[in-house]
């Protein structure tokens, strides 16, 4: 039995869920989940259905005759086939241990296809865990061959994904632009607090009782895309800087595995500089 | 234009999306929310619609006529009209006051029928908010007396739920079994540590790092009802008893109000000795 | 038998909590709480003692005697003693509520001396808590009248602390300069994100899936005073600004409530632009 | 300069804390950090203070003559020396995976001297992390083997810490008895709900809408054990016993690890049943 997940978004005109569930029924699908709404900001209407039973062609074929009239954007998954995914990385661990750790134990529904890291560090941890580690230094003279391999790796193996794992290195307009929708960052603070360089230094000076780690898609525009996904733990006084990067670790780890989880399932839409879940 | 609700609950079968769908693209209405789950566990589907446009007869009608064949039970609401409600409390007032407060503000679509409570110390509370208040002592000889005027406010005056704002008296079983689906309690716990009596002398004796508070449908067997919503607050090993239980208000008023607001607006679907939670 | 708390603060040096200590077996009093904190940016030294056995004055000449070789600032305060607390208010009550019935069921250990409006709504709540109300109305012509009037009750009626609930005025340099270290302001908002006007229209925009807010000291640096306590709440996409709101004032209420109870426990100690705060 | 930490502990009397800080000043040491409890319950004090300067016998020999008529109990831990540790773990290795990243970042302040574990499979995990691994099976017949070794082990290795990450065996009263005081247990549900076997199971079929995590420490009565730290974590209908193990494991592993920091930076002082957390 195959478990596929239709991703759906128009502007909103009645009758639309039901012309959907139509096809489904058409294609002798079962809906297990489905989830919908309607910005009222935008007056876009989003849908996730997930359904047993049909293949992808076929439900696809169904749903491209219901939606017709609807002007609708959408995409059948393969629920089972895991997300093809690049990992960018640098120096600290913690986040690429994290999503490894969960894939390997079956938690996150990714395809580690390749970690690109601009420093050689983490390569026995790649290794642990059997994903293929590219190291690439990457300076003012080599930071364009380092892109350029970014860009070519997502075209020629097909991924979906990049998730930029504490990668620390702010990527040009272009490959942002490239890679629009589809990477995700982890910032270690709680946006729109915090943006730019030493997050938790800001947050110390500021005294703040509560620090966060936000979880978005990459955009020209630094530490301002989409949010995805946010958490916060508490703090006092007493935590210097050293402490509080310590404390946010864990954050940071989660806050970025929940967010890729999420892309990963095929939950999260891009509402223009929003976004919707479906959890 | 009207703002109605559809609840709905059947055995799961493959069309009943599309079914009940069709039903209101028939009545013209326009779908706001929709949500639904089918319980692994039973086979159970349940489906809530939040619907813009027809009147509430005629959605019945088209609904009824819909779900003819999956054997379905459901319920057609006006979103616009406030639950009516009727609360017991007792002496302590964080839970009434906050339920009050709320209602007044808007917060919760709730229409406070009556109070009825065994002291008469909330009685200048329930006159500032403007809510009807009777007294009436229970004790043994008492106790039936108190319960069959509940049980007559209920029948006479329309009531669709009864609130336990730490109301601090078992209810018998005929009335705990009269009012099955329609009364929610808050345990100054979390549920299902710390049944039964002085729960936070329960959580200091036992040591416990959280503590919490749980609401949840009234049935005769005690704090062992279907679990609407929990809370939990951290505490250290400073908190005497009474530290604990000023801690924990908070976490009651909070909960209970929550619970309340889900039910009155038809998010809490039943499901056996569990809840399916709509948010 | 008296309950006292030493707060002192000095620059760091060895020994000055054993002279402290010292000061206080003198007096013959006994420790019930003692917290300690070295600032390591500042090297100021923070320091908070309960004390149980002597009175005011004795205690008061003992640690002067042992706190004189250390350059330190303190005070002694009869913790039985509620903290003199002037509120300023405007039209939204769920703050003032929250404060006057905590105040009642004697969880803040303050004393309403006075309630000053830019508005007259929330008289009959003030009445029903017995809480003295003023209404004085604010615009260009008499804003400064407002805060004469405030002026003379800080002064004339011994206020210790003034507390901003939800007041919405900006105050003048002047008088937040008067105020310095005893106002306390709620921000409905995480800060430092979204500062000024309107923050939760501005969470909305930015698409954050926690809101937040923010009890801090007001200062004449509008949202940017010494941060006391903050919280913050899940959202998602689908909750307009008008539910951001209703989702928000509870954790306005509870944060400015536990900022409140903070210091009139004297469990605040200002450390330039930031607090250590002994819980 | 080194680094040390003093814990003590005796009935309370008046003078105490002057005492022991006398003893420092004696020392010539500087705290760094101070917390103090008196037990309502007990009567029982209990001191934690950091310390620079002098070395471990020099501050030593200074507390015992101070607290000599305190009748106390005490002990000088260097700080920068990690805590000894013998880890019991079985097949699921995410809290296995969670101590050795941490202890390798440096988060946690412990040497893991060996793994021992009744199945193999972790083993490539614990290699890759440096630290010595033992396979020993345990069943009915080899059970008492087992057990002989882990006694063996924190005898002969000088182990000060034993943790069960995710064991999953119940230890024998005997080696429970004699691993009194030292041994931390990571138990999947929150403590006193769901004691015993298949929390999730249990927490499922009860419907609860938060799921938990707690460390304690290991005593012959099953889960009963003076609890150290708890965590919860959100759930919903929607979840299956195999979501919420999914879910429920990095709560998990992030509680028992702040249970191993706080233990291993001498943080955590038994009272009886329940436990003193100097955070």
């Amino acid at each position: 039995m195959t478990d596929l997940v239709v991703t759906l978004q128009c502007p909103d005109r009645p009758g639309i869920v039901h012309a959907i569930t139509g096809g489904i029924v058409e294609a002798a699908g079962n809906i297990v989940e489905l989830q919908q709404f309607t910005s009222p900001d935008t007056g876009q209407f989003f849908l996730r259905v997930q359904v047993e039973g049909p293949d992808v062609e076929t439900l696809q074929f169904a749903i491209r005759r219901a939606a017709g009239p609807y002007d609708a954007g959408f995409e059948v998954h393969d629920a089972q086939r895991p997300t093809r995914t690049l990992v960018l990385a640098s120096k600290a661990g913690h986040c690429l241990n994290d999503l490894l750790f969960r894939r390997r134990s079956g938690e996150l529904p990714i395809e580690v296809v390749s970690i690109m890291a601009n420093h050689d560090v983490l390569r026995s941890m790649a290794e642990f865990y059997e994903a293929p580690f590219t190291h690439l230094p990457v300076d003012a003279s080599t930071k364009k061959a380092f892109e350029d391999e970014v860009r070519r790796t997502v075209v020629e193996r097909d991924i979906e994904l990049v998730v930029l794992a504490r990668y620390m290195q702010i990527l040009s307009p272009e490959l942002c632009s490239f890679l629009a929708g589809r990477a995700i960052n982890i910032h270690h603070s709680f946006l729109p607090g915090f943006k730019g360089a030493n997050p938790y230094r800001q947050a110390h000076t500021r005294g703040v009782k509560l620090i966060g780690a936000t979880a978005h898609f990459v955009t020209s525009d630094l530490d301002e895309g989409p949010i995805i996904e946010q958490n916060v733990v508490r703090v006092d006084h007493s935590m210097d800087v050293a402490k509080l990067m310590r404390k946010g670790q864990a954050q940071e780890s989660q806050t970025l595995a929940e967010a890729v989880r999420l892309f990963a399932e095929h939950r999260v839409l891009p509402d223009g500089d929003r976004t919707v879940i479906f959890r």
